[in-house]
């Protein structure tokens, strides 16, 4: 492993020097808060490539891309490399009881330093996952992983010392379904610790494989307060910053997602000996309705997205006009509201597609409990800034994946931060970012913690 | 077995008489073409819906209704039932090579006492089936059997000589795809024989578990001329004589059907962060595609039908846009013509919606060897004469499901009389025809029968 020497500078107040300052951030200086002039901090993208090759290696397919559900070994092996990471950036390492393994580096609180009258500080939590879902690529969590530990390699390397506590979290199965950053904040509960996982193990034994303990699950939660911020940076997952060219995207939320199994009810029958007018065709129905879900959706500006994914049309059969269709309806938007209202204006729509039809349309609501999570203003700004003093491009944007840290926002000021996906492909073999994004990633990362650690938050 | 006595009359050459034979028809009398005056021959309705009950009981199923399909013990064991009622009826009873249960009634020219240079003459064909789909009812099929034995019973006890041979078919295996019918014309290839019915069993052991013999298959072949006529007595399966009021449809033919592969190829995505405007989403094309086929089927007149029954959208799961949609296309008329105009017309249109859509659509035709055939109009004229006879309303209509029928229409003059389906349903335990109209058909049946016998084709 490289080790780069420790930068320290002796304060160097002079005046006539001053002008010159202004120009440092073009030479990859900074200034300090008490005035020393210290080289800009940057990540190391030669070292966080090898990193994202390194961890591909763990749950690889023969065709490309990764199979490294949670819980499974591949999923063991890869945290145990990343666990030699976190050591190699001077990272004291534990595995919570939710199978969260964090990374801490003390802050100067904790080494007995602190200004007097600075209290102990939370720490700043960054983070995402290393698990995949079947069949996945190389970069969907990993990225943010990588990202974090660069963070604080960075930090090992420079010697600087940050004023909070910072800890580097790979939270337990994301992919199954946040299972790691929901224990963390009190909600995975005991119907969801007995789910079956992809690894083929509960959730329960899938936490006790990577070292967990599910009977003591509350022991990982996090209350209000524990944490000064939590910060994720994340491909985009979508193709917005990639289309558009831009470098980097401030999360403004994680949207909410709303759920239903709509059920369009006719009458099944002879698909030849039924004339056209005497029809009660729950496809025709249905394809009315799916139509009316787009129109709905898109008649109003905004970034909400509506998608029927799931179809079933009973018996099934070419010669039978269907009497049946079962078909899912997912809506998704950062606003309660606006699902609210898009799903009323579905819902007259298909009540005048049944009154027309025949048929009678059901929605049934499944319960998905992932509300709209905002982030944090203020962490939002302060990645806007670090973008600009980073000159790198950047657009507010909503993430329409779930994310851990629509968990975290419940009990901490969050902020997210991403990197284009190239032609926005994802949960694919053919996942990728570019290096320079992910290196670019990394230094936002980086910034936004130096800048919350410098207490803008507490401003 | 109530035995009717056999009615003969001597000839009543009485010329005072004459101006009341005009009210014959009006007492149920008639006047044979020698002028003897006979009573008009009749069904038993009350007979009829015994044996209609009777053979419901081979497969019923405890719900209702019955799975008696082809080559079961169920259908073996009605079949046997059928048997019974053949020999009542006087017939002599055979299976042939294909498994057909026929029931013969010689013919005059038979039995040696033909007119004077009248040569043999070709059987007069009548029948249906009595296997079932599974989860089917007691009628379809069913009907056009009972109501055949009838018919048979009828001339049987009425002591009734026809100048033709009556022969009354079972035909084996009509859900599973005609077979019997099928291989009665030539046409049940060795790849039909190796399917697998429903039964379990292949086609050809199936065959062999009835009584055929699939190794001598073309001895069960009648060639163009070996038949005077075939004629089928069915339910309608639809409800146009049902909704109407309509006692008898006289079938016009059997509609053809073309069956397609539908293939709809977009882009499968994340739903949650991919934006309405970047979606070439399979299902929301598929969907404008099912509108488009009931809009162009329905823009002109006639009673041309088409059917998306089945339907598949991939991935297939809620979170994720489709990237592919495969669906059944089915259109049914009596005119390849109109078929291949409406399929033109949908072709058309599905080409607009893939280039608004950014999809492929592909339509992969799937061979049904079911062309539409249409039955003999002079067959027509007798069924509908019968009708206005038995003052019974009539209506010519297609149709629309296959029977038995479009295959006998390739080697002889063919006919087909309909009853109504309560309600239109067939397929199902709820299937019903009344017991008046099963009675109606049967004498409709008789009736065509005796007018065919006359010689009413050969003019």
């Amino acid at each position: 492993m490289r080790k780069r020497p420790v930068h320290t500078f002796a304060p160097m107040p002079c005046p006539a020097f001053a002008r010159l300052l202004l120009f440092l951030p073009l030479v990859g200086l900074t200034l300090a808060d008490d005035g020393r002039v210290i080289p800009e901090l940057r990540s190391d993208e030669a070292r966080i490539e090898r990193h994202i090759l390194e961890l591909s290696a763990f749950g690889a397919n023969p065709g490309g891309g990764v199979s490294r559900v949670a819980f499974s070994q591949a999923d063991v092996d890869g945290r145990e490399y990343i666990r030699g990471l976190m050591l190699q950036a001077g990272l004291e390492v534990r595995i919570d009881t939710a199978g969260n393994l964090i990374g801490r580096r003390p802050g100067n609180a904790d080494r007995g330093n602190a200004d007097p009258g600075s209290p102990t500080l939370p720490p700043i939590l960054i983070g995402s996952h290393i698990d995949s879902v079947p069949g996945g690529g190389n970069y969907d969590g990993n990225v943010g992983v990588i990202g974090a530990i660069e963070v604080a390699q960075v930090l090992h390397e420079s010697g600087t010392r940050l004023r909070h506590p910072l800890e580097v979290a790979v939270f337990a199965d994301e992919e199954g379904g946040l299972s790691g950053s929901r224990a963390m904040i009190g909600k995975l509960g005991p119907q969801a610790l007995q789910a079956v996982s992809h690894s083929g193990l509960t959730i329960a034994d899938g936490i006790r494989a990577i070292g967990g303990d599910p009977e003591r699950l509350t022991e990982a939660r996090r209350q209000p307060g524990d944490l000064a911020a939590f910060v994720e940076l994340h491909i985009e997952q979508g193709a917005v910053l990639y289309d558009e060219g831009v470098d980097i995207g401030v999360v403004t939320g994680i949207v909410g997602i709303q759920w239903w199994e709509v059920i369009v009810t006719g009458v099944a029958n002879h698909a030849g000996t039924t004339p056209m007018d005497k029809r009660q065709d729950a496809l025709l129905a249905a394809a009315e309705l799916i139509l009316a879900v787009n129109r709905v959706i898109t008649a109003e500006p905004g970034a909400q997205v509506g998608t029927v994914g799931r179809i079933a049309a009973e018996p099934g059969a070419p010669n039978v006009i269907p009497g049946r269709v079962v078909m899912s309806l997912e809506l998704r938007d950062l606003s309660s509201e606006t699902m609210l209202r898009v799903y009323r204006g579905i819902e007259a729509e298909a009540l005048a597609i049944a009154g027309r039809s025949g048929t009678t349309i059901e929605f049934r609501h499944v319960d998905m409990d992932a509300s709209p999570a905002p982030t944090d203003g203020r962490i939002r700004d302060l990645i806007a800034a670090a973008a600009a003093n980073l000159g790198l491009s950047h657009k507010a944007m909503p993430s329409g994946a779930g994310h851990d840290a629509q968990d975290l926002a419940q009990i901490a000021p969050t902020g997210m931060i991403f990197v284009p996906s190239v032609a926005g492909v994802s949960h694919s073999p053919l996942e990728f970012t570019r290096p320079r994004d992910i290196a670019n990633g990394a230094n936002m990362l980086l910034h936004t913690v130096l800048a919350i650690d410098r207490g803008s938050l507490e401003q």
